[in-house]
């Protein structure tokens, strides 16, 4: 990490304050070192992942606090980590900020990010902050580990396994377009939070890993036409989804009258509702459990060995593209 | 790894074309996957560190190209490896790219990064790329391990400790001088050089840690008046630097003349030299050698138990203050 004048140096000091929570005893060196060392566990994968959040693309301060984005940026890591099926450990955070950033903005956004992180246990061991001449560049890697045994991937879904889904789908997109209408700090409601303050499926990927129930797994940041697609792409296999079973978030529906687009597209491209789309044998299915930790679980349609996927909706069916949420569309 | 419209599928592919080397056992699960997983060796600390470069603030084009700006980014972390005594293993990269970029940027960001890879046997095993709105956003998340009984940190240094450094200093604040003036592609040099592929000084930070010699190491990235500095806040001590024992840069000698500083300063204040500085138990002094694998080590000082850092020249003793590169105030 990088020092410089006063006001990085107190960055730098705030950071370490918050960063000292929770205890760690695996943390043999915390932040403020050139590096940050931790004791591994015997026989364990360590898992790494990195998204970064740029102003203008990913966000807007205009419906955004700093602490829903600290919260964000460490939730869509946290969601990479529940999609293998691990537990999260430790992150690194990178900040650019422009001279015009509000004051109070580094210490809100690292509230917000150590809300999420104490709930997750995960503690901040490293991080650089520095300053951009326009606009906030975020970028958070996170580090977790998994047994070998219990490890998910995009690849292992094989034709005739069942397709589920956590939770409901498209509360995220349709917040979304709630927000971008109102250019505002909206008032928070349903919709609003499931975009602002995203819920990473942490203990429902541990449970599917460790019950080893999941044959392949993806989180649905992009949306299900996106990422569902990532997932048949990678394990080379097609998908049959029944339009009937999907989860489509309560909220989309209720809201159907003020929005431009049916609900359904909320759900299947919507994006960012960093929910756990998984692959169970069909051996295995009547071991899926209704709900995990109060969490629902919907069975929403069956790999297939032809390629491409498929939307069912009673007789008609159609191919489903990939319309995920496009950053570079924005 | 999010996705989206094609040219950015092309940039990932590009990505994992280039990460497929080396090849590395010990990798479970390479870039592609929601994070990648690799195994870990017993008994090891896992090292973690980041570094964030920002155009306009930490390069500017016009004065280095994309190939440059890889090998920098990965050996700015590579540095803070070595100055832990570790072995670097892995790591991500997170770029945000404006619209303007020229599409040739990615790959030969990518040469780059991968020419200093290959040498330092280090894999990347993932990443983010994504928009900004505004210039170019680099962060490098870099992974390594050490054993525990030869990790050196900043907090080590005693009194009567003596303080060395490798190589030469201040080459690379010439060099960026050279280039900020001329403000293009500058022929290259050996300033230049030293400015835009800085050569992370590993081999020399494990000797030092396995022969345990050191007592505490830092890189010196803001320049030695800074980075001094920090060793000595840590460690709780102060430091006489002798100013006639300071191995100044050829360069800014032979340079002198064209420079609107003199030689010391960019020695003392230069910033990104990426050598090591390193303190040593009076004791074990006698087995600290001329060099390391061709690389010269020079004893500048002592480490006192007063705090605060003095520079001594003949009669003259003058308090050091941290005046070293400041990415803030450029």
């Amino acid at each position: 990490m990088r020092a410089g004048f006063s006001s990085e140096a107190q960055i730098i000091q705030e950071i370490q304050r918050m960063a000292a929570r929770p205890k760690n005893r695996r943390l043999a060196l915390p932040i403020g070192d050139d590096a940050a060392a931790f004791r591994t566990r015997p026989g364990r994968l360590i898992l790494v992942s990195t998204d970064a959040l740029v102003e203008g693309i990913h966000f807007d301060l205009r419906y955004c606090s700093a602490e829903d984005l600290g919260w964000k940026a460490l939730a869509v890591n946290l969601s990479d980590i529940a999609a293998m099926g691990g537990t999260p450990l430790y992150i690194t955070t990178s900040i650019a900020l422009p001279r015009d950033v509000p004051p109070d903005f580094v210490p809100r956004f690292y509230r917000g990010l150590t809300a999420i992180a104490r709930k997750h246990a995960v503690s901040l061991i490293g991080g650089d902050t520095c300053q951009s001449l326009q606009g906030i560049f975020l970028d958070v890697t996170i580090i977790g580990e998994v047994e070998p045994k219990h490890l998910l991937t995009r690849r292992g879904a094989k034709p005739g396994d069942l397709i589920y889904v956590t939770g409901e789908l498209g509360g995220s997109g349709v917040g979304l377009e709630l927000l971008s209408r109102s250019r505002r700090h909206a008032p928070r409601s349903a919709a609003t939070r499931r975009h602002l303050r995203p819920q990473p499926r942490c203990p429902a990927g541990r449970f599917l890993a460790e019950q080893r129930l999941a044959s392949a797994m993806i989180d649905l940041s992009d949306g299900l036409s996106t990422d569902l697609g990532h997932l048949c792409d990678q394990s080379g296999v097609g998908a049959l989804i029944e339009v009937a079973r999907i989860p489509v978030a309560k909220i989309a529906i209720r809201q159907r009258q003020l929005l431009p687009n049916a609900p359904l597209h909320y759900a299947l491209h919507g994006g960012e509702d960093y929910e756990l789309l998984f692959t169970v044998p069909s051996r295995l299915s009547q071991r899926v459990p209704k709900q995990i930790d109060g969490l629902p679980i919907h069975s929403i349609g069956c790999i297939t060995r032809s390629t491409g996927v498929w939307l069912v909706d009673g007789q008609k069916k159609q191919r489903l593209h990939s319309r995920g949420f496009d950053h570079f569309a924005q």
